[in-house]
């Protein structure tokens, strides 16, 4: 796709979001069944169902801009994948794991924050529909939500645990 | 480097941050370059001198702990980078280009963002010393300001250009 305008823009940056949480929802669930505490699992688990939602708002974006709800390669997300993954397999203390990936997840978590913003910001300026800042809007929420759930647990069981 | 503990863990980030600093230093003075408005141009060269800064500030915190300011490849930054660089070489519009590239360094704040927020939870808990702890949080509070003033300048200025 040649990007030439700030419509066009604005659709390749709905294509890289939806291939990210496309490639989240891959790696959710290995993220839940390899975390120790049963709070972080949790936190995956429940993450990975509103990601299902996420895709779905998403889907309905892509709807109302008459465009085939299509993902584009996105290197961003996939490097920050790779390292939550490798640290799967490379990190044997199962706290310590937890640490890092409750951190390689609140990294996930800021690229998409940053993403849904200037997403928000763009479909304002294009003029799109309330509907469709609203279902990007619902989403933008979740995240920062998600990130803020993800700071508690950390600094409350998982850092402690991984330090003792 | 094999991470088996916690301050392992935080060595392992403290690395990973430093390779993201020097690659966003080799970076920005490309995208000053193509930068059409003079305040986006502004914007990327009074972050490059604040980076320079932070690259510092990590020397020192390895200082602290006594390790050699040794980055490791971080596949997250490479991604996040290779994204701008290519929109670079294939967006021709250049208040498109700006846009773009305006929303990549907000993507790359908030990695950075979330990898300082998570260094300073992890020395804390680790009881590193006050001094650490600040090289950190000047930096954290940088990357939150120029976060800020980048979705000043994409509303005011730079996405109203772009979409006209």
């Amino acid at each position: 796709m040649t990007i030439k305008t700030f419509e066009d823009l604005f659709l390749h940056m709905l294509r890289d979001v939806l291939y990210a949480e496309r490639r989240i929802l891959r790696a959710l669930p290995k993220m839940a069944r390899k975390a120790k505490s049963a709070e972080l699992k949790q936190a995956f688990e429940h993450h990975l169902s509103q990601t299902e939602d996420q895709v779905e708002r998403l889907e309905k974006v892509f709807e109302e801009i008459n465009q085939p709800p299509r993902g584009v390669k996105c290197e961003a997300i996939i490097g920050l994948i790779e390292e939550a993954e490798d640290q799967m397999d490379e990190i044997s203390d199962p706290e310590v794991l937890d640490a890092a990936m409750l951190a390689s997840a609140q990294a996930v978590e800021h690229y998409e924050i940053s993403r849904y913003g200037t997403l928000i910001a763009y479909a304002k300026r294009l003029g799109y529909s309330k509907n469709l800042q609203s279902l990007l809007g619902a989403t933008l929420d979740e995240e920062k939500q998600t990130d803020v759930t993800l700071t508690k647990l950390a600094e409350s069981r998982i850092n402690p645990k991984a330090a003792a």
